[in-house]
């Protein structure tokens, strides 16, 4: 790749961190960096901060022509206005990003929910040539979902469409970080796990976990050492991983009988579960899912995973 | 109407009848037929009696210019075959319809799910104005759903998409018709409720349900006398109803969550009770759906109604 040829950026923006891409057309990464970010300060003074290091990082890669900056947000965006309009990670409501930051960067800049990111990277890397039909789901602390339709991102009429991780998956289940009761994100994002794993230490259930957890090394429950745990033979880890895909299973099968897709690609810390997770999943696909559009959907864990958000933002360029 | 003018027909396959109707380029009907079916026999027998019907339907309604027929079907179907590949209804598997329909009836064929059919009317006939995305649920013993996306009919990869009636909407809910457990159309369609409200006669818990179905005149345990027993006070069908609302409610939520979109439109005869099942719908759904995709649907019960699935299929003429 040489210097003068044209680069697009991505800028991804979670809750504790922003992380910067710089990709070719053909989605391939040349160079990354991440920050930490406070966003307890105001916006402005946030967004000032992350331009400051954005031109750094810019600078120090020496890629002149630049195409424009696709930007991923945790949250609720109005593509269209550039506004980010409800981000409970960012602690943002009705900030127009586009406005502020092309105060500082002199780029074409896009906005866009972080899962429809990914959704949109998903499905350029790895999909395009023969899939029209895509979803995906980013198991991380929550469920964030994008969907690929007629081999375009679906945004529906306000920019809001894709919340597959709060679909009710049990009417009358526990309470979601939203409001709402039974969300699919409560059962099997990691935070609903975690939550899990965390009664069984408490009720003395998991006796592997928790020598796994005191080390040495020291670990954190986290979605990582609940599959060691499991791995090693606990029998608590083991039913909340057999348990928590079968109820990723119950939401692959609405989305199949839903949206019929050629692909569905999971990715984000609780895909990395493997076959603890997918096995079962997978199964009650099988059982709950019509024969028909089962057999057609793909079902695959991402391989580019991390970077696939801040990618897919750049890419977010070449979208038609 | 001009007889020499150019018209589209419908044609309804539901699991009892078959319903015709010729339409106009702008959705108006011009005249209908429905005839008794009996699916026991072979399907080439069948596919026969209807295409003699439909002879007698054209030549006494003097229409000439015929552009072709759409047509409805309870089940999955290869729109491009002009397969139907499976459909419980009807107890077909892989009857090529398309073409043993030909075989009779000279004029261009479109097969397309009886739900799909109803979205498209629905769409077309009231809301292509201002909406490019509505999702229709129809009502009746199961649950249909048609999905209209971008001003288009959303099918998927293998014409599959839609049945948001086989939604789980609680993982370890009580068996459906597909076999899956949990399914929307288990708690909202008819043969549900019905079934609730049986129980109910059973454990003498609606004394004016049965004072109803007693008559005279006599009635049918079905949504229409389960409404008016609600009406009159019945302690048991109220209840039953507000339960069936909140249970669509999280269908509707789930709809609005994942695709976002400008209209809702119910069909149906479950969608008759009106009130007793929309006031708690509207009331679960603003409670569990996101604030702004909920602000931005608007959910209303069609009034065509009986004839948006007939009247769709004419329609599909006009699919771009």
């Amino acid at each position: 790749m040489k210097k003068k040829s044209q680069v697009l950026v991505g800028m991804d923006c979670g809750g504790t961190n922003v992380k910067f891409a710089i990709v070719t057309p053909e989605g391939q990464l040349l160079d990354s960096k991440l920050t930490a970010v406070d966003y307890k300060e105001p916006a402005e003074k946030v967004i000032k901060k992350i331009s400051l290091v954005f031109k750094n990082f810019i600078k120090q890669s020496a890629f002149k022509k630049i195409k424009g900056i696709g930007i991923g947000i945790a949250g609720d965006v109005d593509q269209k206005k550039g506004l980010v309009r409800f981000s409970p990670n960012l602690g943002w409501n009705n900030v127009n990003l586009s406005n502020l930051l092309s105060k500082e960067i002199p780029y074409p800049l896009l906005i866009e929910n972080d899962a429809n990111c990914a959704a949109w990277g998903a499905w350029w890397l790895d999909a395009k040539k023969d899939c029209k039909n895509l979803i995906c789901l980013t198991l991380g602390t929550g469920i964030g979902g994008g969907i690929i339709l007629n081999s375009k991102l679906y945004r529906g009429a306000t920019g809001s469409a894709g919340e597959i991780g709060h679909m009710t998956i049990r009417y009358d289940g526990q309470p979601c970080r939203c409001g709402n009761f039974g969300c699919a994100e409560s059962f099997v994002g990691a935070w609903g796990l975690i939550r899990e794993a965390e009664s069984g230490l408490k009720r003395e259930l998991a006796p592997i976990l928790k020598k796994i957890l005191k080390g040495p090394p020291q670990k954190k429950i986290e979605p990582k050492s609940i599959a060691e745990a499991a791995k090693a033979g606990d029998p608590f880890c083991r039913q909340l991983w057999q348990d928590t895909g079968e109820r990723l299973g119950s939401i692959l099968s609405n989305c199949v009988n839903i949206f019929n897709p050629e692909r569905i690609v999971l990715c984000g810390g609780v895909s990395k579960a493997g076959s603890l997770l997918l096995e079962p999943a997978l199964h009650t696909l099988g059982r709950r899912a019509f024969a028909i559009p089962a057999k057609k959907v793909k079902v695959t864990v991402s391989q580019y995973d991390e970077n696939l958000g801040v990618v897919g933002a750049a890419l977010l360029f070449l979208e038609k």
